[in-house]
């Protein structure tokens, strides 16, 4: 019960536009919610479905006022623009299905509104490079929501990696398995399997796009290191889905370390089950998303620790992203209002032009989008070649 | 990644104003972060602190409107009654430390403010009494915090028992371990630890005041079982201390059933090792706060089960109380927005003069408070008791 | 893959008669088990059963001469007694039902044969006195397998506290749970269950002198705390048993350190979950039976250790009770072992007149038993008396 | 505590020698203990080192007579073969380093003697098929110590996928880390690393053959599957270090499985962490050898459940593999001890001319030993082709 300050430090909050996040959406709600917690950012206006009607009722549950509950995101962003510089969006936060992530950012930041962006960034390469032109003109903030690393203690282990207490990492583990696509759940209605499965709404890829990409990022945030090679083996167990189900991908990283990807939609009975592992010349470390108030060390020196989440001897970037004491859990929300609030920081800063602590408030943003995306594409290029590596050129 | 409602249907947000909770409180922030993630109810006034100041520059860090950030409590529940009855405060949260539990409630309450309050709900039994008398007279809505049994597998465990999964209960184990009280914390200036051990402020007991009241409404709460006699042993280990530290009670209850609770803050290196035994005719239940997400279930029949949230054979109750897929860890926060939720859906209902589901939207009220309250006493007095068995009359 | 030695060092191995462990016997089989480990005692006769054709059977299938499986244990100690002193048998093991423990070992200690009983050592403290004159008279060597204490992390676990790493204990918590008598087994012919819920066999506790007194022998043996007085409320659940299947107990320890000790075997799904908290002023720590090789560790200093069996940093007593590297796991037979080769170890120096060195290699003996006697009976004494505390002197 | 039988129904016990296993060997203590804890098998002869006067002492201190600690392996088989029959060794154990495995065994076996070696089998395929060539002439029996598949839970997780409860199995994920040789130990006088980090002794492969071929042993018992193609990548991350350290391979089996083996003795902290996870169209199974008495099992219909080793509801593989009751842990000797067993009773069956039932009581024989000398080669082969997948053909 020791008191730490909830970042509550604000007098204005950001106000916010959605794009998807209607009824039978998952993510939207969670958007809503980590964006809540921050207490930073107000959701003022939205596109919430593709039909009118929904997207009002939507915005009328959620407490909007009756005509910012739009039609259209296009609708949106050009009724917001008329509005008063103090009361129109000041960032949009996309959480539509990925084949719309693309024009929606690219339109929203040519119009200067910052953006939010769920993963993965866009479908291709060549979208992501038109989409970092135009932010590179229009100069707005671009934040990508890979989640996972907004975890304290994910913080604590790129830390570790970083300070040099794992000396130089060797070999790296990840591994993220899910059940819920087992079976034909894409036949049966279920709106989230639909689209994730449709190659055109999804992209090229299945399981490596919607949670390989998150180990991608996961383990390249904590180690530091750059993707060199990959060799991947995509399988489609469940008949007559289109995409892949299934990678077991290895990596090679400049420098000389080694690594293996597991990412399976088909493991059945696995909730959420993202794992790494980094094993250093120095020490080891070991992270379950399960799990995530506990980061495993093992020093070369010997011996087991758990290092958890609210303990005084955690870096002061794990200690930024902690907002109750420990042994009071935080969880799957709490880490995801830390992408946000990086966002917030950054965004306020920005907007009053002051300095901003990138170290200790960091978000993703569109560089580890666009590295998202190529990893997938390598991937699917990977595993229809008959070579044996394909360079990761970054 | 299954969709599922996070209960957001609203149109209109309820108005709170806080009592306490400014710099240097733990619970406040708490209590603003679990408000924040129901949707549901907005933070308009608060009396932060003793100090006028500080109180006040609380309120505008937290972004509310500079007069509603008030010297006391006294001046904002005057304040709050002269301002239109669509702006003034419906409800107010009391985070104080306990001894102003009860004045502040029972102002409140006699103004028709419905009332949220931390536990221990006050010190004495009289004093729960002329609360009960208070709140019966002008009929508020009041509910106490006792934040554990927001936990969906808390809400699981609770429906298993009353369905008669378990058969008749027979032997309960419930354990509260902390250890950052295993040093003179309160001689150090820390401002949680040097009110918690100050009987002015904290009442008769100390560990079994702050967290054995937790541990007897889990079990409470979860067995349905009332407690008939009680015998304690409290212990004060820390030289110079007050009040308690630890605790070991053997419990009987109505009907037979036995049961043993531990709770001590003296337990070095313990976080916040809340857990729960529950042990029947026909199966026994196991829960540790640290790990929520999990309900170890073992069956009469044979086997070990492990029962996550947000699984699809959860009660109805669970289910309501789960806002992200299986996998997604909830949280201490997401718990405690579920006090915060069910205590807004029957306010709101009450005030559309609605039907209140409350067995699926429950929250503590008065009565698990004044239960507390004796418990608390009933400890104490057995712990100095030269009998063996002290009556729980209730 | 780090070399040890597995205590080999043996010219000959001590010869051993067994009283008890016939066929649907468990606890001979073990026995004879941990004692093959040691590679240092050689079981050569036996009265394995009460039936004298069944205990010859017995001794045929483990490969026995035909003459040594004995129709009584009356018979084996009078024709071993007759055997050339280079043939008979030097110790004897006990494993029979709970009754017979006093007689068996009065007669082969005063007949000067060493004696390994199980526990709870006899039904009376009269008649642990008794067995403690024979001793002294005849000088036999005494040892009472307390199994669990056999374990390297339990020594582990004592040493730390024994050489002030603890600091001063406070906080005791023991539990020791079983399922397998949650219904009426004994009536469905388990014979086991037959023995253990009958008081003219097992004596006049159940669960208490059955589990309870191992984790009496845990605690005390890992704190080297001493009871002064406890309280203890005994239950049987079990519709028309006998004997407790339940016990709560607080604990009052000389010093001032206090505890909890809960024992029962209608803990529905519970196997063998025993496990030992203890809390000291400079740090804390946890084991569990069913997960041996680990122990938690708390020091004061902060953060979470995992010892683990096998590593270097650990305690003599602990390194000489290892026999396997580290993530090889040992489990409840090389435990069991480790008393017979702390057994055999004195007793071969004793016949070979050497110095034993008892830190290293100790095993419990006859102290031991009398305590866990006396502590059964007290528990008994306490659970039917109207006093609060019912003193444990000692 | 429900009695079992630990299978000892045996009237004479096999004469066993050994080669190797002499002073500052790990493994031949361990065959040692594994043999003597199945209670049928004899050590009566040994070439424990490849000096004479090391043997001998070594013969005496296991309690050896003096003649039959041999000088070296030649003149022990030379001399036992003029010992009468009835006293002669019948089977040899082989647990020098790999390089002596084929010598050794086509030595004994040409000879008549039954052959017990430990894994891996020998260098090369050609070596491997002349053993078979003499094995197949002289009829004797053969084993191989995979000794992971001893363990009760390992063959319940086999009749799992054998019955059909898990469906198809679709993707397979076997991880053996240790981080034993991080550091150059083979550099500080090391035995054990010394010889294991030699190609002359060790064969072709470092961690692959050292612990990598136990990985592929488990999971082919488990899955019943067979390897069609590998991808492996090889590292030697220790500097000086002529073989590999670490091993990362993706698999493709019959039949249209995937699958991936990391294996890894550079993973800093990691004692002996082996595990297997596996997912089939109806259901999961994950096993960790260092928390061997569990196995985790999520069927389709949803729920996770843990089964516990000496669970009335597990296969009779899995009960003829258990020798104590659940909760009781049984641990890697054990486990190996099984191995012994199995080999025992088909060894006395032969010996009687019974029928042996090998499903209840398997052992891994002369098949999997070459089997996985195969995949050692098939691994090195891959590690330097430039083709992404190589065949193994089988």
């Amino acid at each position: 019960c020791i008191p730490n300050s909830a970042g509550e430090a604000m007098t204005r909050r950001l106000r916010a536009g959605m794009v998807g996040g209607g009824p039978g959406a998952f993510i939207g709600a969670v958007h809503r919610q980590a964006m809540a917690l921050t207490g930073q950012i107000e959701l003022v206006a939205g596109a919430f479905a593709s039909d009118a009607a929904r997207s009002r009722a939507t915005g009328q549950e959620l407490g909007l006022s009756a005509q910012r509950g739009y039609a259209s995101w296009e609708a949106m962003l050009e009724a917001e623009q008329r509005l008063p510089e103090d009361q129109r969006i000041e960032l949009v936060v996309i959480v539509t299905p990925n084949h719309l992530h693309f024009p929606v950012a690219r339109a929203f930041a040519q119009a200067g509104v910052h953006v939010v962006c769920d993963k993965p960034l866009v479908h291709t390469t060549a979208q992501a490079q038109e989409l970092r032109r135009v932010v590179q003109v229009s100069g707005v903030l671009f934040g990508v929501t890979y989640n996972y690393t907004g975890y304290p203690m994910v913080r604590q282990a790129r830390e570790m990696v970083r300070s040099g207490q794992l000396g130089d990492v060797r070999k790296v583990v990840v591994q993220y398995h899910q059940g819920w696509l087992a079976t034909q759940l894409e036949r049966e209605g279920n709106k989230q399997a639909g689209w994730r499965t449709d190659p055109v709404r999804s992209g090229v890829a299945g399981a490596v796009g919607d949670i390989g990409s998150h180990a991608e990022n996961l383990l390249t945030t904590v180690t530091g290191l750059a993707l060199e090679a990959i060799c991947a083996d995509l399988t489609t167990f469940v008949p007559g889905r289109a995409l892949d189900d299934d990678a077991s991908i290895l990596l090679r990283f400049k420098g000389g370390a080694k690594g293996v990807l597991t990412a399976s939609q088909i493991a059945v009975g696995q909730e959420n089950d993202l794992s790494l592992q980094v094993y250093g010349t120095q020490g080891s470390l070991s992270w379950r998303q399960e799990d995530p108030n506990c980061l495993l060390y093992w020093p070369l020196s010997g011996g087991q620790q758990i290092w958890t989440r609210g303990s005084p001897q955690l870096s002061p970037a794990a200690q930024a992203a902690t907002h109750l004491p420990a042994g009071h859990p935080e969880g799957f929300i709490d880490a995801f209002s830390n992408i946000y609030r990086g966002f917030a920081a950054a965004l306020t800063a920005r907007l009053e032009r002051r300095v901003f602590d990138a170290e200790t408030m960091a978000f993703p943003g569109l560089e580890e989008g666009i590295r998202g995306v190529r990893f997938i594409e390598k991937t699917v290029q990977s595993a229809r070649s008959t070579e044996r590596w394909t360079q990761v050129d970054q």
